[in-house]
């Protein structure tokens, strides 16, 4: 009984049709029927081997929704439900991390797409203590993406404590941007959104930003110094991050979930005067995943995708690459 | 009746001596008759104009100790008590800050050696809000760094919850850096102090760091990968920040006291894989400073320090200078 796959054979090739045998299903494992898979850039990541972690086959996939098939002894989950999987398969469940409940810290986390066969496929297997019921207001399609995208964006505002009346910047308006314009909305934020696309300015207006900005000229950024409490940058490009930092108000915090590549120059002074901090954030633990999930369902945040059925994956993949998708490239059954 | 002072008359001169007649005591004012006064390197940088923020003639000193000779109407200081001023003598009372007990981030603060005559001298003025009275069992002279040093490296300590059994390493074993290892057993935390100087070895064990390592040498940096939970830099130097990042455990966190020259050179990956954070510390609210005061009271935390009398405050600074102090010089009457 092999699963069917879509996988690449090497690093940046296209992808092609993989079938393989499952690891029989543990006691703690489901094995998902899956209907939905976000097309996450770090899917794209993985196919190219930009960080030297990929192995091949490749199946990608990592913002899985989908009907749980069977479920092992020790799983809560029962079949029929449905479910989504993110970026996280497993994790040691003994270390500080996975006790505090920061399983996405776990030194011995498994990725559901490194080492292991992932979304991009009609079914996985994994533990099921890393598959969430998905609320069932939820559309599927517009589900997928919370699983990554959306917890990634919505734990660092969970963890600053990012709340009504803040003034809140979001750097970059692709899948994570978009869905941090919702959530912060929903949170009473006031949110300038900064974006390089000037055809993207309306449609941040449209999501519920309040403000616009270029996210690349100077002036326009200088001219919003010591103006917010939390910025999230979820661009992986070089930025301007000196004058970024001086946007933050004292005790502001920039929060990277996009990584910019090389080497960041900042200065001291940010720091030093107005106690500004520099952050990241690191997918979402299992508790925040659900958190998200149900503060989508409760508010209403939808991701705004596009679909495209499984078979058509390479061509679905490629619009993500030419930056055409709004905001959310999703693989249907 | 002048004040009697020292004061550079520009920038990168030797003082001297130098009366001024003082302001009105204000209602909200006291006047300290100064006994001790630490010399700090932001004194050198003051003297020296490096921050481009210098006004002449300047009066050097921010780690007063003195005794109350006269107090207005509205102070809650009586004559003859014995107070402590750092960095800070004043703020609106009114921002955001204020209200929070953040007066040291209020935007419209004052310095006392920044447009206003400082502590090398007889007596000085300001608003008695920016004056704390000196626990009994405290030692004027190792008290007085207390006012600046002391507060600067304990304010972050409790803003960001070290505790006992965190792994902690201090960068830099001066005046600051010496303080922090006398925190930070008093807390109960197992210290690791960098040093790029052989012959502080001891001197960083003697005062209760648990451990002792190079701060310049990549290599012994590296074999503490992933040890810390804070990280202290009390140095204006430039270090390999990337190293040291990753020196920390997930969530944790290096803290900027010291101001290295520059641009800094960082990598996205420690935010992101970890979670680790970037953060400075700006002096201590006037509340982390009677806290200072009370803790280093309570736990017998003193710095180690040299004094000189006032007169000799050319020759004192110049010892400064040369980084021969061990590890705080303070001018006494």
């Amino acid at each position: 009984m092999s699963f069917q796959a879509f996988a690449a054979l090497a690093a940046k090739q296209q992808l092609v049709p993989y079938p393989y045998e499952p690891q029989p299903l543990r006691p703690q494992d489901v094995e998902i029927e899956i209907s939905h898979c976000g097309i996450c850039h770090s899917d794209l990541h993985l196919i190219d081997n930009d960080w030297a972690t990929s192995v091949y086959p490749l199946v990608p996939g990592h913002e899985i929704v989908g009907t749980v098939a069977a479920a092992g002894a020790e799983s809560a989950l029962v079949p029929g439900q449905r479910v989504g999987v993110g970026w996280q398969r497993s994790s040691c469940g003994e270390c500080e991390f996975c006790r505090a409940g920061e399983e996405n810290l776990c030194p011995r986390q498994e990725a559901v797409c490194v080492g292991h066969m992932g979304g991009f496929a009609r079914r996985i297997r994994l533990d099921g203590r890393f598959a969430f019921p998905i609320p069932a207001s939820l559309d599927s399609a517009a589900a997928a993406p919370l699983l990554c995208a959306g917890a990634t964006v919505f734990a660092p505002m969970r963890r600053w404590k990012v709340r009504a009346g803040m003034q809140v910047g979001v750097i970059g308006i692709g899948g994570l941007g978009s869905l941090a314009i919702g959530f912060l909305r929903a949170l009473g934020c006031h949110t300038t959104a900064f974006t390089a696309s000037p055809d993207k300015r309306d449609a941040a207006l449209a999501m519920g930003a309040d403000e616009v900005a270029s996210s690349t000229n100077a002036k326009e950024i200088r001219a919003l110094a010591n103006r917010f409490d939390f910025l999230l940058s979820t661009v992986p490009a070089r930025l301007d991050w000196i004058t970024y930092l001086l946007t933050l108000k004292p005790n502001g915090v920039l929060c990277l979930v996009g990584s910019p590549p090389g080497v960041m120059q900042i200065v001291a002074g940010p720091f030093l005067t107005g106690q500004r901090i520099l952050c990241g954030s690191d997918i979402g633990s299992p508790g925040i995943i659900r958190e998200t999930l149900a503060f989508a369902a409760e508010h209403r945040i939808a991701a705004q995708v596009e679909t495209a059925p499984l078979e058509e994956v390479n061509a679905a993949i490629q619009r993500v690459r030419d930056n055409q998708v709004r905001y959310r490239m999703v693989l249907t059954r």
